[in-house]
């Protein structure tokens, strides 16, 4: 029901296909986030057409409402959420850390106050499991806690102690034989720490394992020999996931470093903020300069909006905020993040990654065009 | 270039065919409202897929911004905007006097201030005129004064007076022979002012009327008396255009009585707000009542929306104010009415629109449902 072969390599990039109780995906891939349900704007039928794989939930979005049993009654978000794909949900932990006013972390777990209207929520390794489970994504995440950057060593290493005593609990608490736990690894950027980490979360045997406390902050220069050491500690026969980084340019290395799967909100937030992701960087489409030019965003994109509209148009609706160009924008970004991906695994098997990357860095202009 | 044949009549409802430069239109119908170029969060893919057959664009919005010359550069509103079927503008004049700060009103035109910037901007009819020229539909509408409700006699007579110079200014400013201009008659709910509007208006050869100044605030029951007077004064081989009025029983009521086409923006806005349009009335997907319903918005609809998701989840999204959510009910509205328009021009043609109006009426439950 749930497998995860490798298919080519190039250098320590791979490709791979990853088998789930809703269809199969090829890696290294995107994850476009549905966070309450819905990616941003997004219809399933334009996921599907541009190549979305598989959805990320955000199980804290979804706890507060509508209710993991609310979605469970109502066919799990595969049914709830028409999307018949496989789905991935974080374990909340993240969100808890970053949107709810957290009151108390213990070794039990967290209490933490609603963003939406203050009432006390607990969330354990237990309850994130029973909540996924309820959720039914074909990929659950265990819970772990993810420390802000900067934090002190000696909390770091309570608190990778700890997230390796919830993921026992969370495998433990584990019940249903069709969804896949992975397990997370921290340690932040001080790489004695993510040794410590990488080399206990491995010896879980679980089905994939995802590189978390990263892309939270910490000066960039930091995060790829994180990166870098936790793939050659992580087991090679298992799907790597680094979460929550979207920027091309981060996608391109850590798939050099032998990363599978990615997710973040930047191509959704990136659209509705006006910006759209090329080759050559991160296009304003807020700036004067578009409101005459009459060729789409990505002359080499296939997706409807680079189909059907130019810059002029889609720059008046950004400065209108008009529902519709935000929609678009988010489009053309996943689908360009969806379209590196498809080219990184031709190259791969091409054994071309090293090429691959050089052309991408080679193509970037600065980071706005 | 343009030409309009009727077809088919029951009773006094009658169904068309309307030739335009962009596309064959069957009447009667409604148009979507793409204010600023965009129907709110709607692709023009998706217009096409659910029968939309004109899209009506507003003048006032479009003069602002992105700017007339701008749109004609880019390929008019069907390039612009890549609606490739037909388009109306409006003439601008009831945007000026309800969204501008109108500063000054006299035989020449209008001062207003714009709503974004303060900036003080003329219009008049021959502006008005090459305003729309530039933006390229394929029916403009004739620079009116639309007085508000309630207005004394007095002033509504002079008013009259002044748009019918105006529908002269027009006429004479218009240079493009591949651009219809209709004629648009006001009075308001005055029954002898109606009579006075609509007589003179019709004796311009325009190659189609609207009845404006209705749906502005007065008491329903005072519309169907000046749309009944409208529809007999104005001649019979000419499309009949009731500006303004989109819900669904006044279409079914104005059909009745011989109108051809409508527009609103309020199967958008509804749908913004939460509410989707059913046979018995209004939906209000706010209620918690429908956030455990797995069925769909309306069973017998054809539209992406009810297809794919439960109320369950739309009201979900709703609550969350999530962008899909008030994307599929604008859509589902939009087919509502486009499904309400192919019934009754079958029921025309089958010569049974009294049964339909009132198969229609039999079916409404009430305001909300
Ligand atoms: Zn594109
Ligand atoms: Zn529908």
């Amino acid at each position: 029901m749930f497998e995860f072969s490798l298919t080519a390599r190039s250098g320590r990039a791979r490709t791979g296909l990853l088998l789930t109780p809703h269809g199969e995906v090829q890696t290294p891939l995107f994850m476009p986030v549905g966070t309450l349900g819905s990616v941003k704007g997004i219809s399933p039928q334009e996921l599907q057409e541009i190549g979305s794989q598989i959805i990320l939930g955000n199980t804290y979005h979804l706890l507060l409402r509508p209710g993991p049993e609310r979605v469970q009654r109502l066919g799990g978000l595969h049914g709830f959420a028409a999307y018949p794909g496989p789905w991935l949900t974080d374990s909340g932990g993240f969100q808890v850390m970053s949107l709810g006013h957290l009151r108390r972390i213990s070794e039990e777990g967290v209490v933490f106050q609603s963003h939406l209207n203050g009432d006390l929520i607990e969330l354990s390794p237990e309850k994130s499991v029973w909540v996924q489970e309820a959720l039914g994504a074909d990929i659950l995440m265990a819970f772990d806690e993810c420390p802000p950057y900067p934090a002190s060593r000696e909390y770091m290493r309570d608190s990778i102690e700890r997230t390796l005593r919830w993921l026992e609990r969370c495998l433990r608490a584990k019940t249903r034989p069709d969804q896949a736990l992975f397990a997370i690894a921290q340690g932040g950027v001080d790489l004695e720490l993510r040794r410590l980490s990488t080399e206990a979360t491995a010896r879980f045997d679980t089905p994939g394992y995802a590189i978390g406390g990263l892309a939270v902050g910490e000066p960039k220069e930091g995060m790829y020999p994180a990166v870098e050491l936790s793939t050659r500690l992580l087991p090679e026969r298992k799907p790597r996931y680094l979460m929550g980084v979207g920027h091309p340019e981060d996608l391109v290395a850590s798939v050099g470093l032998g990363v599978d799967m990615f997710d973040c909100v930047y191509p959704t937030r990136t659209g509705r903020f006006g910006y759209a992701l090329v080759p050559e960087g991160r296009m304003n489409l807020k700036l004067s300069k578009h409101l005459d030019d009459p060729n789409p965003i990505d002359p080499g994109c296939d997706c409807y909006t680079c189909q059907h509209f130019s810059r002029a148009y889609l720059s008046h609706l950004v400065r209108a905020e008009e529902m519709l160009g935000l929609r678009m924008l988010s489009l053309h970004n996943l689908r360009y993040l969806h379209r590196l991906m498809e080219s990184a695994r031709a190259a791969i098997q091409a054994q071309a990654y090293g090429e691959f990357a050089q052309d991408f860095a080679g193509k970037r202009f600065g980071p706005e065009v």
